[in-house]
């Protein structure tokens, strides 16, 4: 009895490595298709170069539509359709202009800022009025109106550089650009400056969705440079009483019909359970939309073009979604899951890439105990990939909404430190991905799709 | 007596964890300091900008000599000084040119080649003659005089995309560059085209050294960019008699004296210990050497600098160490291994950083197994730095010759994947260079020297 146990044993283990020499070598095949053969590179260069900054409702994001729709059908995925969603349609308008107007020092200093996405514009006669930093909503509320009402309130908390993972100093600032102009708005403020959600101090304005809260006035509201906000401060010690211009010629416009595209391989065995891959089509319009998130879309088609191109036949199906207007509504990601409840689909993971197209270090998961537990398992066979992430925690924005169905939700985690250089800037750009980069992670995605498809979750 | 055992071993750990507790924080201060504070990225901007690019015997080598011992000097470190050295002198001249003179289906075809490092000019007539490709040694020796005489020989066998160490793709090709002239010469070549060592398909090729073997002719060389390298492959598939022209006015002057750069903060407790911590200091003509190696020389001095910045007095010495002539010579390597063996110095241990300014993944070392298991049980202090990868194996060009003393060396590892678009190119600038990657690569070199000089290897 006790031999056969030990021989049970032994057999199971073997087996057990041979599966794992097996799903080894898959994932091995996947990353040499991705760096010899990758066309996610390719793609973006399309996206990017060929169509441009893409945000919700431009002739651009309608543009985006049709290349994703067209390109999953030329890689001959089974089944390729839209879901139409209804999305907000700001444009930003003619070039914004900004100067401090009274320094004692430099008299008039010209500053570079954009308007806020969302926000309303001042039109031609701009607004001006004094200006009053504050680093955070306590100081703001202990200002209060007497100190601020008739003033433009300049925002000026920088993210924290100690931080490894700069989405969480991202997390510790961005109140501001969200949340800050109505706050300001509450005691009276005529506008906001915001001190851009950069992890360097240069020259360039990052712009990114604001949102009004019911029932306060909508005030406008600018990014400022880090250097410019830097300056701005200096300023405001030696004057008092700095006044500061700034015009925007933003508007919201009518909403506007758009599409989530979705590409997707039938499974061979359990074409009922879905495993969805995506990224969001729309993107800013000051850049290309390169890393945010360009690189998201073409690596979730890349996905399934690498599954078909190492010829492995999912046993469920597997669903690239580009999904519409992430940066300023979310309404493709809440369309989605309403589809998705409606027509009673069960969905086995969601797994989301909105961090650029950086180096692969990681993947972090949002479900049962179980579900991390059996995730984090996997750690070896990414460990020769120079991932070495495997953790509890995690999605995307676009995503999010399925979690209320309960599906457990991944995020592609890239390397963070060069993002928030180009998050919502003007040089969001082609130029900035690296090729390899970019493929590696397209190649840590399929590698992970494989595992869930083969295994569940 | 077994209570006494239990409670010594209770006392030993908890020991033990209080001393990695104190670890742990210096670390973090480390990388505070590096992160909020760091002054590698505004050393690397007067290196890069200021100075440029600075081949050895070159006036921009001579200006990065005074500049990094001023530097040292300036930070306040206990020992400046310099180690006389003469170094090879090449000069590129004028601008190359290139052509495939007689396409059958192009007619001529300009292509962008530059010298490689060392070789001889062809002068004002350049050279021309028939073109034949090959893929490594083996081929042309097949080949053969009979076949190779007369002709310039174009070797293209690519870095292997498929292996995620980029440097061991560029292990499997650089001989065709460092020995490929001499090796084609052997059979008669009159000049030899040399497939760019990138990782990508692009425009721009990369020079690198070549070194002429004793007795054979020299014969004119040129790298040749990645897609030049496709596109004339591909042309010699329709044209069996394709003749190539190219021009060069390369030459090698007289030797000139030049520096090693030393700067050290004294050892309180082992004055005469030294731990080196070095990059080299000279780089290629045609950019201005940012990644290779401006990093590893401003990230050396950085080291040394973070420890005065948080407080910490070394008990063995630290050395920063700017070598000269890496590039086209390791004159200045062999000269501090010689001057260390006359002068009796004992190295505790020599770290090199000279693979760029990108993310920190890990480190590689070369010593005795005790040496090598010790620095790896510091692992857990750099996981939370995303440095994952501490392993057996590796070090620099310029500690190599403290191998034969026996000196540990130690290479710093920073993520490989964009290397090889840079390096030995046009493009090594500074705008490559991202200030939170190279500001956390001093980081990571700083808290291995501090364990080092804590702990000895």
């Amino acid at each position: 009895m006790r031999n056969l146990i030990i021989l049970l044993a032994l057999l199971f283990s073997s087996t057990l490595s041979a599966q794992q020499a097996q799903d080894a070598a898959q994932i091995r095949k996947i990353f040499d298709e991705a760096l010899e053969k990758g066309e996610s590179y390719e793609m973006l260069r399309y996206l990017t170069k060929n169509i441009g900054g893409r945000l919700s409702g431009s002739p651009q994001a309608a543009a985006a539509v049709e290349w994703s729709r067209q390109q999953m059908i030329a890689y001959g995925f089974d089944t390729v359709f839209l879901q139409p969603v209804m999305v907000p349609h700001w444009v930003r308008g003619k070039k914004e202009i900004a100067r401090v107007v009274n320094s004692k020092k430099l008299g008039t200093v010209p500053m570079d800022v954009v308007a806020l996405g969302n926000s309303v514009g001042t039109g031609p006669k701009g607004v001006v009025g004094e200006i009053i930093e504050v680093q955070d909503f306590q100081e703001l509320a202990k200002l209060g109106r007497a100190k601020i009402e008739g003033k433009i309130v300049f925002f000026n908390r920088p993210m924290d550089a100690k931080l490894m993972d700069t989405f969480s100093a991202y997390s510790g600032a961005s109140n501001q650009r969200g949340s800050g102009p109505s706050e300001a708005a509450k005691y009276g403020a005529i506008g906001a400056v915001v001190r851009s959600l950069s992890s360097f101090n240069d020259d360039i304005p990052h712009t990114g969705g604001t949102r009004y809260a019911l029932n306060i006035p909508k005030i406008p509201a600018v990014a400022i440079s880090t250097n410019g906000a830097n300056q701005l401060s200096e300023l405001l010690k030696d004057d008092q009483n700095l006044n500061f211009y700034f015009e925007t010629h933003a508007e919201m416009l009518p909403d506007v019909l758009s599409y989530n595209v979705v590409g997707e391989i039938k499974g061979s065995e359990f074409p009922d359970e879905i495993i969805v891959v995506g990224g969001h089509l729309d993107s800013w319009d000051l850049s290309e939309g390169a890393h945010d998130d360009g690189a998201g879309c073409v690596q979730s088609i890349e996905v399934l073009r690498l599954m078909k191109a190492i010829g492995y036949q999912p046993k469920r199906t597997i669903r690239a979604v580009m999904f519409m207007n992430e940066e300023n509504g979310l309404m493709g990601g809440r369309k989605y899951a309403e589809l998705a409840e409606e027509n009673e689909e069960y969905h086995v993971a969601a797994l989301e890439s909105d961090r650029g197209g950086f180096l692969p270090i990681g993947f972090g998961i949002t479900g049962t105990k179980a579900q991390q537990d059996k995730l984090l398992s996997w750690q070896p066979l990414f460990t020769p990939y120079g991932i070495h992430q495997l953790k509890r925690g995690g999605g995307g924005a676009d995503i999010s909404p399925l979690r209320t169905q309960d599906v457990p939700t991944i995020g592609y985690l890239p390397d963070s430190q060069r993002y928030f250089k180009y998050h919502h800037t003007g040089i969001d750009n082609f130029e900035a991905v690296n090729q390899r980069e970019l493929e590696l992670g397209a190649a840590a995605m399929a590698s992970m799709i494989y595992l869930i498809d083969k295994y569940g979750l």
